[in-house]
């Protein structure tokens, strides 16, 4: 038997749309239900007033605010997500709605997946890695027997709502932590975007991406734009096994993983990205210049490009674990110049001894203890709440 | 973005394939790590023996052996099966496999769904409703908040594998029970099928589908090939929701969760299908003695056609939660000959109030505590397991 299953979703970016403009996300939902599912932070912020407006203009809306973070993006929280839905009365035609951060996109992805079969569902990420990643994708995921993104879904949003706005309120640990997502895809696929990021990174951090305005909303528009055109042709990923959207993405979970996610995943995401350029001028495929600026652009949005934990054993835990998800070899995205990717199949191209070699040497414990005090708070004004 | 997912899963027929010829299955598996899910029953019977033959063929298979009942039929059963999974190292090609009954394919079907976002697996359905329903569909489902199927899949197998002498060990009632499924199938699509079904009622009880054996199996390849070819134009059901299989499963949930899945699936279709039935003689579209002829089938293969629990609540919540479930409409398949099926698509063309008319009385309670008399094993052995 043939099966065979067609979606489609739109995304649109506007300042305002899930703020104080969201006309057109309610005219979206039409006379469907709508169960809005948000965090405590996020409700405070834009939760409480769209949910408001969103009943001034006739919305069937019911609000689940809870708390949605890597330590609790489990299937039971999933579970508590479709309790909720079926209290609420949700059919099969009633519409989930993220708003909030990867997590939240994450876990309601994988909610809709489920609930009678897979309802419908739209995200309204919060963050800047929810707005340029993964809110924009069609995959949901939550962590299991202490791996991350042990189970998930390919479960297409409707629509996907990116506010810009939403960012000036975010952290600059969570601004910088999003920024590595967009120096990712700037290096797999676009140099303009690429000297854009790297030219403006102090202004976008310092602003909450709303200045230079036009060019923050251009930054993110593209990024997504970019991103899309790389999903579409293998958005199951049941074409291919080697992905360029892969960077920064094979040492960084077991980094999440080792540090019990006090690391944020823009920042794991970097440290992988500084190690695949090292990697690359190893093998004699990426310039040492343009190496030098790949670290230099990640450096100037404050991200880190090393960390203590990233040692021989996590390489090949990596290595290991990441070999058998890509299906029998290690498809290691490399960038072999600012703007494009080459993929290393085998690690045996480079040897797994070699990688290590190349591994910065451990630092002195000080370090490890700074770690401990970055503040993990997501929005500006969780320190108050 | 345009999402666009195609799956292809073949059915195999042929007694001896999942017992003691098994190597058309270990050809299937090929080198991949294969993790086995049955039930401590179904195990004893042909479990264990299919586990030895097919290490001896060299497959590199693990065993997981759970209860699994429409009791414990839920999300944390299939986070255990994910667990089992990754504690066998199981990556995203390898293959989950169903050996059991329906419940069990429909467990296997959410867990291979979820598992590192999706792995094959291949079902080889045990009971007789596992090899003409469950077990070949996409549909996965677990229950949960008390509804039966609340949250689910569409997730194609990679292959069926259907031995008919699996169902010799079958109890009298599950036999009745698969019938009844049988019975459906024939019902909406082929006169010769319902006769020949009407023509071997007893012997094929009597023998537990193994005589007459070439009619038993004729039987049941017809009954798959004619579910696939009812499935395919819509199988993620995101075509239409006016679905002749839906005959028999509008009521019948709403019983089983009244009964607290005392009654077998099976016999709540047959209830169900039997008031749909008089529901279509009293609109006019079905004939008298072809609805005389569909209940003298179901009562030749034992199966009940009332239930004391079958009264006008229970009408009036499946007609509400129906609607819901398929977006508006009722939907209510109704024969309107033997062989052919009418959409009532609202409740509104007969009423509520007509539907309950036609409802037996309530009976006396000494029918009510005959139904908790009836035996509940699955197979005949399992009274002394």
């Amino acid at each position: 038997m043939d099966c065979v299953y067609a979606r489609r979703f739109d995304v649109a970016v506007r300042r305002g749309l899930a703020s104080d403009q969201p006309r057109e996300l309610s005219t979206w939902i039409g006379n469907r239900r709508m169960l809005l599912i948000t965090t405590p932070t996020v409700y405070r912020l834009y939760g409480e007033a769209l949910y408001r407006k969103l009943l001034e203009l006739g919305v069937d809306v019911t609000v689940h605010v809870a708390q949605l973070s890597e330590r609790n993006k489990t299937l039971s929280t999933v579970a508590n997500i479709c309790d909720v839905a079926a209290v609420a009365g949700l059919g099969r035609r009633d519409v989930f709605a993220a708003l909030g951060g990867g997590v939240c996109c994450d876990v309601v992805s994988v909610a809709a997946s489920l609930y009678r079969r897979g309802v419908p569902y739209v995200t309204i990420p919060s963050t800047l890695i929810g707005q340029i990643d993964a809110g924009v994708g069609i995959k949901g995921a939550v962590n299991a027997n202490g791996r991350k993104n042990e189970l998930g879904c390919y479960w297409p949003p409707e629509a996907v709502f990116v506010d810009p706005s939403l960012l000036r309120s975010l952290s600059r640990r969570h601004l910088r932590s999003g920024s590595a997502e967009l120096a990712k895809i700037a290096i797999i696929a676009d140099p303009a975007l690429f000297e854009d990021l790297y030219e403006h990174a102090e202004l976008l951090l310092d602003s909450g991406y709303s200045e230079p305005q036009r060019r923050a909303d251009a930054l993110i528009e593209r990024a997504i734009e970019l991103i899309l055109a790389e999903l579409e042709p293998n958005c199951f990923e049941d074409q291919s096994y080697e992905r360029s959207l892969d960077l920064g993405h094979t040492f960084s979970p077991r980094l999440e993983e080792r540090t019990h996610y006090a690391l944020l995943h823009g920042e794991a995401v970097a440290i992988d990205i500084a190690l695949s350029c090292r990697i690359g001028t190893e093998l004699g495929w990426l310039d040492p210049n343009d190496s030098r600026r790949i670290l230099s652009l990640l450096l100037r949005l404050g991200l880190p490009i090393d960390h203590v934990q990233l040692d021989h054993r996590l390489v090949r835990d990596a290595i290991d674990v990441t070999t058998r998800h890509r299906a029998g070899h290690l498809n290691l995205p490399i960038p072999s110049s600012i703007g494009s990717i080459r993929i290393l199949q085998d690690a045996g191209a480079i040897g797994t001894e070699k990688i290590c070699a190349i591994l910065p040497r451990t630092r002195p414990r000080r370090e490890r203890s700074r770690l401990r005090r970055v503040p993990r708070e997501l929005h500006k004004s969780e320190r108050n709440s």
